[in-house]
C-alpha cells in the first residue's frame, strides 16, 4: 500500500499543512521539523507524485530557459517540442534567467495543477531538498545531487576545439568567456581548452564579456580586447560571442582564427567558417524528455543522475 | 440572463451534441443545421466562454508560431511571455507550420481546460465560422473576419525600404522573397516596394527562394540568382533571408546593397549595415496580450479586428 501525506504527518508527529509546506516549498518549516518530514518520507517510501497525479489533468510540461534568442535554446526548444507532442504533451515556455529566483516557485505550478513536471536549464536557486517525487531534470544548470543532470561533454569540447586552434599553428590566443567565467558549464569548456593549450608554448590571455550587458556594452569590450589584432586566435565560449568578435573584427581588417561553442545550424550556416563544437540538441531534447516523462509515470529512484552526451567539432 | 448550450440546441431544434460538436468543430455539421445553430447563438447572444470558465483553472495562453528559430519569433515570444507573465499568465508555446492543420484542433485545447486563449501567428486552416467566445488573436495571418488580425504595417515597409534603396541610386534591382510570393505579408512587402520602384526607370527582376526547403538548397538558390553580380541592390522580404545573401554574395567578392525586413535586435547587432524595417515587436506583443485577455474577460463583439502598428526604417 502506498503512503499518503497523511501517514507521513502521522509519522512525523506534525500536522499535514506542515507537510504540505515542506513539499512545496512556500513557507517556513523548522530544520528539526524538516528533518523529521524527511526521515518520514523516507521511512515510508512516500512519493507526492501519486497524489499530483489526481491534481490536475494539464499535459503542460513547464521549461524554463534563460532565453530563446540564444539559437541553442530556440534549436532545443523546438526539438523538445515535437518530442512532447508525439508523446500527447504541450510545452509551457518560462524564459527565467534571475538567479535570485527560486526553482520552488515553478513547483508550486506543479502543485497548482498548471504543469506536470519541469524541464530546466535556468539558474534557479534550489534547496538542498531533493524534491521527492516531483519530475524534474535540467541541462546545465545543477539543481542538487539527486536531479538528473544532462550535459554534452563540454570538457572533451574545450579540448577539440583548442587541438584544432594548436593544429593551426596559433601561438598568441585569447579565450573569451561569454559569460562570467566561474559559470558553468563555460568552466568545463575552458577546463578543456587549458588541458591542451598546457602542453604548448602558447602565449594566452582569458577574458570575458558579459552575456547579460546590452550588446552595444558587449561590442565595446570586445573591441577593447582585440583592437591590437595581436592574436592568432581567438576562442570564445559560445557562437554568439563569436558572431560579435567576427563583426568587431571585420571593422578593423582583421581575421583571426575564431572559434565558438554550440554549433547550432542556425549559425553554422551563417557563420561557415567558424570552428565550434555542436551540442547533440535532439539527442538532448529527446534525453531530458524521457527522463522527465519516466518521472511521472514512475520514480527518480530508479534513474542516474548525470548524463553527459558526446559533442562533434565542426571544423571547416 | 445569460443564454446556456441547452437554449442553443432548444432554439435551433438540434441536439445539445449537436451544438458542442459545432462550437468544438470536432465532427460533422450538415449546413443547413449550422445555419440553424449559428441563427441561435445570434439570437441568443450566446457566448460559451461563459461556459468555459467553468471548465478549467489552467492559465495557460497558447501561443502558436511557425517556428522560433527565426529571430523574429524569439523576440516577439520573449516580449509575450514577460508581458503574460506579469498578468499571472504562462505561455504554452506550440510550433506549427503546417497549413493543413486545423485551428479548431488548438481550439479543442481549449475545451479540454489546456489553454484558455490563443495567440496564433501560424497558417492554420479556419472554418468560416466565427468561433463565438472563443478567445483568439492573430499575428499576420488572416483567420477570418471575426477574429482580431494585428500586423505591422507590411505596406509602408516595403516603401520605407524601397525609396531608400532608389535614394542610393540603384538601377538593377533583385527583389528576392524568403517565401511564396502570395504568402502574407510578403504580398504586402513588395506591393509596398513596386508603389515606389514602378515610379522609376529601374530594371525589376523578382524571385523567390523557398523558406521551407533546407538551408543548403537555399544557398544554392541564392547563388544561382547573384553569381552575375549584376544587381545593385538586393531586397528580401525577411533578415534571415538578407544574411544568406550577404553571406553569399561574401564568397564571390561582391558588395550589392542588401535590404531585409523584421529588424530584431539580434540581426541588427550582426549584421549593422543592413537596410531593414523594424517590426514594433514589443508594441505588437502588448497589444496581442491585451486583445487576448480582454477577449477573455469580456467580448470579442467590442473590439476592432484589425490593427496596423507602424514600422521604423534602419539605415545605417
Amino acid at each position: 500500500m502506498n503512503a499518503n501525506i497523511k501517514d507521513v504527518a502521522r509519522e512525523a508527529g506534525v500536522s499535514i499543512a506542515t507537510v504540505s509546506r515542506f513539499i512545496n516549498q512556500n513557507g517556513y518549516v523548522a530544520a528539526t521539523t524538516a528533518e523529521k518530514i524527511e526521515n518520514a518520507i523516507s521511512k515510508l517510501r512516500y512519493h507526492p507524485k501519486k497524489e499530483l497525479r489526481k491534481l490536475s489533468n494539464t499535459k503542460a510540461i513547464g521549461i524554463i530557459f534563460p532565453s530563446i534568442k540564444n539559437p541553442l535554446f530556440s534549436e532545443l526548444f523546438t526539438y523538445l517540442e515535437i518530442n512532447l507532442k508525439k508523446k500527447g504533451y504541450n510545452c509551457t515556455l518560462f524564459i527565467d534567467n534571475d538567479e535570485n529566483h527560486k526553482l520552488e516557485d515553478y513547483i508550486s505550478l506543479i502543485f497548482d495543477g498548471q504543469i506536470r513536471g519541469i524541464i530546466n536549464s535556468s539558474p534557479l536557486k534550489a534547496n538542498k531538498v531533493n524534491y521527492p517525487g516531483i519530475p524534474i531534470v535540467t541541462f546545465d544548470r545543477n539543481l542538487g545531487p539527486n536531479i538528473p543532470l544532462i550535459s554534452c561533454n563540454n570538457l572533451d569540447g574545450g579540448f577539440k576545439i583548442a587541438k584544432a586552434v594548436v593544429a593551426k599553428k596559433c601561438k598568441k590566443i585569447l579565450i573569451l568567456s561569454g559569460n562570467r567565467q566561474d559559470y558553468f558549464p563555460i568552466t568545463d569548456r575552458i577546463k578543456g581548452m587549458m588541458r591542451v593549450f598546457n602542453y604548448h608554448d602558447l602565449e594566452i590571455k582569458t577574458a570575458y564579456t558579459d552575456f547579460e550587458s546590452s550588446e552595444i556594452t558587449r561590442k565595446i569590450q570586445i573591441d577593447g580586447l582585440i583592437k591590437d589584432k595581436k592574436y592568432d586566435a581567438i576562442c570564445t565560449t559560445d557562437d554568439i560571442t563569436a558572431l560579435f568578435v567576427r563583426e568587431q573584427a571585420k571593422l578593423i581588417n582583421y581575421q583571426p582564427i575564431i572559434t565558438g561553442f554550440d554549433g547550432t545550424e542556425f549559425i553554422s550556416h551563417l557563420f561557415p567558417e567558424l570552428i565550434t563544437v555542436r551540442q547533440p540538441t535532439e539527442e538532448l531534447a529527446n534525453l531530458l524528455v524521457k527522463l522527465c516523462l519516466s518521472q511521472i509515470e514512475n520514480y527518480r529512484d530508479n534513474i542516474e543522475k548525470k548524463y553527459i552526451l558526446p559533442v562533434k567539432l565542426i571544423n571547416n
